[in-house]
């Protein structure tokens, strides 16, 4: 399962019932919150995500319509007896805030909370199947974007080949591994003749808030799904360029450039009423553009 | 005008549809949000009270159910462009907290926000027609109560009597505050023959989160409206006591014994799907007990 769930599409202040800025990347056994706006764990209510299922939490910069709701999801967790660790990956002093706020009330976390601080960008998680990086994005503040990977997916193994081979199944994993098979008698059965190539492994980067920079191009290319803010309609580029935002045209410029496979637009400023006029236009760019609308789940790949 | 409109009214976290806690006083042209759980913005935008209104907030304690909206709140009104100056008035730490938060995302509010911190219990705002004041209340952390009182009302003029005496409408403002009338012949009219009392001042008291005890009657005796809080109903008396918080019957034994002419419950534990059961034991001690029920907007006195 490589899945996102929008819980949150607009920026800065609530509008027209939209939400600040979450997402939730369920992959398989890892479910990673991916910013946290206010409100958030109402969201997670709504569309009937769990908070349990969530393991990891990303958050991109400390505007507030990017993690005013996790102190709150956090307490909630704690009062509603979560026992699992959770890993929480930001900008430093998110730390510091959380502290803070637990400090004051006098009150501590019943599970245990792992805080990685963004540093520089690097691989800042891997699992068996999964890897996570984070990248810079241009933003008025310290600001990252995250790129989740599938890891190169094994091969499949044709067991009545392998069976008519006299493979023992002791030796399937370094099958699936890639590995030939040699005979007790000294044969060597080749690899490709026993597996089938596994699926390709699957990519989603998120952008977060950015203004319109090729940089981060060499960074997501050619991945399955691209989130991109489009915070405005392609006739406010001086407004974005000044707020460090991206219009709808520089989204997809950059899906085109990239020649990613997808492009997931949102972060839509409080001031539009209908988001639909945003899909329009970055078709005009790049066709295979979808709206990040709260309460759908996009399959990756 | 004094009415209180319920914007929040349940503990800890959001349950079937109960939102923390949050109220909003208006009392002739002052607007006073009294404690901003997570979600006060929307909870204002759902019923129809604008931000803009709010002169003053007041928060009662640092748990987050009590203030984790209070910094989206500002900064939305910041983002929305506020100009009039705002008065907030809580727990010392609330600013290194707002101060903190606004810092690290490397930006100001653009009003100016005048923070008064909580010290000692006194009288905290005084205008032409409203003081309010704050006292301690029994609870795990630091935590504070509210005393919403106008002031005494003017004298009504009694226009024809005035006339029929030849009182100049320059003395209408001293007849208001009580003086008796000297003719230029010296002849003395008694206030009362060109008067009508005005009607009596009527009086709000937050009681926000307490354990059941007596030491605040003394300090809202006879209120027109109570609000106290009761987390559980009164099986779980145990479980109040331990946890800082009180129960149906300990609300209304208050109210009885205080003398107030009306109570409102509220800060349901999430644990109860129904507070129907809260108004039936409270009525069992103090009749005259009301739900604080989101949207709802009661007039005191």
């Amino acid at each position: 399962m490589f899945n996102i769930t929008i819980l949150g599409n607009n920026s800065a202040v609530q509008a027209y019932g939209r939400n600040p800025t979450s997402q939730f990347l369920q992959a398989g056994q890892l479910g990673m919150l991916i910013d946290c706006g206010e409100g958030t764990q109402n969201q997670l209510n709504r569309f009937k995500v769990k908070p349990g299922k969530i393991t990891h939490i990303f958050i991109s910069h400390l505007h507030g319509d990017h993690y005013f709701g996790l102190i709150g999801l956090l307490t909630s967790m704690s009062l509603l007896g979560r026992i699992p660790d959770l890993h929480l990956y930001g900008p430093k002093a998110l730390m510091d805030i959380i502290q803070l706020q637990l400090q004051v009330s006098e009150s501590s976390l019943n599970f245990t909370l792992h805080f990685h601080p963004l540093e520089q960008e690097d691989i800042i998680l891997q699992t068996e199947n999964i890897e996570v990086s984070c990248f810079k994005v241009n933003h008025k503040i310290e600001c990252w974007g995250f790129l989740f990977k599938e890891k190169k997916k094994k091969r499949s193994i044709d067991i009545a080949k392998a069976m008519s081979f006299g493979v023992p199944s002791s030796f399937y994993n370094n099958l699936q591994n890639g590995e030939d098979y040699i005979h007790p008698k000294g044969t060597i059965v080749a690899n490709e003749e026993l597996t089938l190539p596994g699926s390709a492994p699957r990519c989603y980067a998120f952008c977060a808030d950015t203004l319109f920079d090729r940089k981060i191009i060499d960074k997501i290319k050619g991945v399955d799904l691209l989130y991109h803010e489009t915070t405005y309609l392609k006739d406010h580029e001086d407004k974005a360029l000044l707020r460090y935002h991206s219009t709808t045209h520089q989204a997809a410029t950059i899906a085109l450039e990239a020649g990613v496979k997808k492009l997931m637009i949102g972060h839509f400023s409080s001031k539009y009423e209908s988001v639909q006029p945003f899909l329009e236009e970055a078709r005009e760019v790049f066709d295979n553009t979808i709206l990040a609308i709260e309460g759908s789940c996009v399959k990756i790949g």
